[in-house]
């Protein structure tokens, strides 16, 4: 049941000064999980998925130093080492880095600065803490900033820089929860997995709801759902880009279909904008989130789109739930709403340099490139006869799953059983896709150069349109 | 209800230029809540909590840059004077910081090269990812470490870095619950509000259990409470040195009273080590913290002792526990079974470089140094006719609130009520002492010139004994 476990001590000594990161095994960390080596054991047909220690881990051991360290310098030259390697391999990765929504493309060395400073925003960002080193006047100006953006007023919104976009989900549908305790959660079966982390954390029922092939939550099944469980509230997360397909579910049926249903105002909406929460207000036609439309909270990533050179994120809800909530904590003796309490003061340093240099213009500029870009990489794919599929608001590429492992690794491409996925960022410009697609047009032809081997079918995954197998191609 | 609300547009248009972060007014910050200005409406008798917008908060507003400032340079010139002055606020904190326990005292500059890159260790450390640009070699090394320091073996933990203290209590007592669903949380009304934030988020049932003098837990009230409860399961939150007090709750006293009262082995434990769990394995005659007793999870924060420039964390438990909680999560579809999803892969790496240089023998004389400096600290309190106290195994000083707010904000001191209290940090020196000691005796014969008004009596908060008020002087 345990997995496998590195023993580290029986490592070539020199190992630990002369080893990069390991190259990681591909069978390993695609999704779905399907091997033991992944960590889930088939069990008379049941899969589990058995966490920890299962997979071979290089790691940099810390050893003691040796009293005369400081005379050698030798500990230190050891690390200068480890640290010079490690950063070459980052470089590395870095430029073939295709597969997840970061934008690596930033440059924030005029804050480099501030790193001698431990910057700790405790707590409600609106309530000054004693502990002087914060940097809670750039939260609060990012956080008007994304107000603004949702449409909301400086007096009526609350929020705060969490960590990354899970912790916004986890306080959105936190919030929630507590404007609804018996409400149900409803979430389409391709969001991201920390929403139904949440309804397992705060006890809560949770249905989830079917998608169509482009990813977008299925409104017909959602109002089934509803009619099951006409008696309780609903709670609903909306996806703003899925993490896979980068669909984004209309927040307008969605809302509909309540109201359609008998939940005039017996619903609590959370949109999970974690990619396409700061892209969708600057691409034409879609639809839009506001919090002028019924909604209760939004989050959205700052390494994302933004690019920051840690996780991030912002998470903005209306200041009524906030001081509802508040009603109910006072055994707390705290003031604090937030998850996490102690929290990064640099993140919303980065995000207010960003911010205030690319301005709303800036980001709109920067969406419309990587919607095109994402348009020249979806038409190139067709045209070289490999499946693919673009939703029409979004810079997530899908296609066909590469045959080989070695070429994933490679590009870090983040595949899901038949297909793989390339999100475009303000990083990805055109040089860059372009070798991307040299290379997998010239593998491609190696690896189907045997008539017997077929490119995979994926229409069931993004549908025959898109699909140009041998069954599906035109 | 709704507190007061900032309108960043009528300030001055300088402001934004020429402002420093607000000084906080101190009758907003010092627990407990007790002004409406704090947030806090009293009600019929009934203390109520307004989160958000209380408090005047000074904002760096994020504008949209001018179509020619890239030509003017106005805006690049704009943000380095903010990021200057914000800088000269910072070591101007920094320097008279001392409420806290936050080793200030760190130089990362050899990891400045890593601020380009987006590093970010998305879900379990040990599971590889395919994104490249990770650290977990540097965090499994970190985890090796501290699992060495608690005496569980390699094969035996799982744990990883977390973003704060807080995630790493949410994570420790939701460990407790999965292990034991029908659990009841037991902690000390002077444990971290964190674990009362956790009983709430995942719907436990929560029993607070008293504390003696010193801030330990009292087991004799919690041998009670236990009686009170006999048919269900224990979770327990141990605080190794409580917020305000700096107080190690007797973990041997705790098991002992388990047993006694009929909880052989329904029971999980977790440590709430945030500050101390890392300096008490290096104390002499401290009741040890180590896996080889029956205990589920410690947790430590890494922004305290080792210092860091954000908020961070360690988290260890034991793999049985996570294997356990992994069987119920297959419908997550996930290998995650951190609280967080994407991480701060920074941290790690500050983590690493620290535990490099300094090692276990390092970390000791650093802790020994420490104490040393309480002890100094508060005897000379005491010689001055000023209460004060220190417990036995902490370097958290506790003593008279000082009269004047001006000096509180000052010296960036947590209050409590009629306390105050200094945590002893390694950057914490003599001189710095003595000059607080200067400068307090010499503002005191100010605020108690006049004979009828005298230093508040704090026996009923830290025993007649340490009580210096006339009443209780010898």
């Amino acid at each position: 049941m345990v997995g496998s476990v590195v023993d580290v001590s029986l490592m070539d000594p020199c190992e630990k000064v002369e080893a990069l990161p390991r190259e990681f095994d591909p069978k390993e960390i695609s999704c779905p999980i399907t091997s033991e080596a992944n960590g889930v054991v088939e069990e008379n047909g049941k899969r589990e998925i058995v966490l920890g220690r299962n997979v071979h881990t290089m790691c940099f051991t810390i050893d003691e130093p040796d009293a005369d360290d400081e005379i050698t310098g030798e500990k230190e030259a050891y690390m200068a080492s480890v640290l010079a390697r490690y950063r070459k391999s980052l470089v590395e990765r870095t430029k073939h880095h295709l597969g997840y929504p970061y934008n690596l493309d930033f440059d924030y060395g005029a804050l480099g600065q501030l790193q001698h400073f431990s910057i700790n925003n405790l707590g409600d960002p609106f309530i000054e803490s004693n502990y002087g080193v914060h940097s809670r006047q750039f939260e609060v100006g990012v956080l008007d900033w994304f107000a603004r953006l949702w449409e909301l007023e400086k007096d009526e919104y609350w929020g705060y820089i969490t960590n990354c976009g899970t912790e916004g989900n986890l306080h959105g549908i936190l919030v929630g929860r507590e404007v609804f305790p018996d409400g149900i959660l409803y979430a389409s079966k391709e969001s991201h997995y920390s929403v139904f982390k949440a309804a397992r954390m705060y006890r809560m029922e949770c249905v989830k709801v079917g998608t169509l092939i482009s990813g977008e939550i299925d409104c017909a099944d959602f109002a089934d759902k509803l009619q099951l469980n006409k008696d309780k509230p609903a709670i609903i997360n909306v996806n703003i880009g899925t993490t896979v397909k980068g669909a984004v579910d209309d927040l307008d049926t969605v809302i509909k279909t309540l109201q359609e249903n008998g939940f005039t105002d017996r619903f609590y909406i959370h949109c999970d904008g974690a990619l396409f929460g700061l892209m969708m207000p600057f691409v034409k036609r879609a639809p839009k989130v506001t919090f002028k439309k019924p909604i209760g909270s939004v989050s959205v990533s700052g390494h994302k789109f933004v690019g920051c050179p840690m996780p991030c994120g912002v998470q903005i809800t209306r200041l009524q739930h906030i001081n509802a909530l508040s009603r109910n904590v006072e055994y707390l003796a705290s003031r604090d709403a937030t998850i996490m309490g102690s929290r990064n003061g640099h993140a919303p340093i980065f995000l207010w340099y960003t911010l205030n240099r690319k301005g709303y213009r800036g980001f709109q500029k920067e969406v419309q490139k990587c919607l095109r870009n994402a348009h020249y990489l979806k038409d190139h794919l067709r045209a070289a006869g490999i499946s693919a599929m673009l939703n029409e608001l979004s810079s997530t590429v899908v296609f066909e799953r590469p045959k080989d492992e070695e070429f994933i690794r490679r590009w870090q491409l983040a595949c899901e059983g038949n297909i793989a996925h390339i999100v475009v960022m303000p990083n990805v410009n055109i040089e860059k896709l372009d070798n991307f697609l040299n290379e997998l047009v010239q593998k491609r032809a190696s690896w189907y150069q045997d008539e017997h081997i077929q490119p995979p079918c994926v229409a069931a995954e993004i549908g025959e349109d898109n699909c140009d197998c041998v069954l599906h191609k035109n």
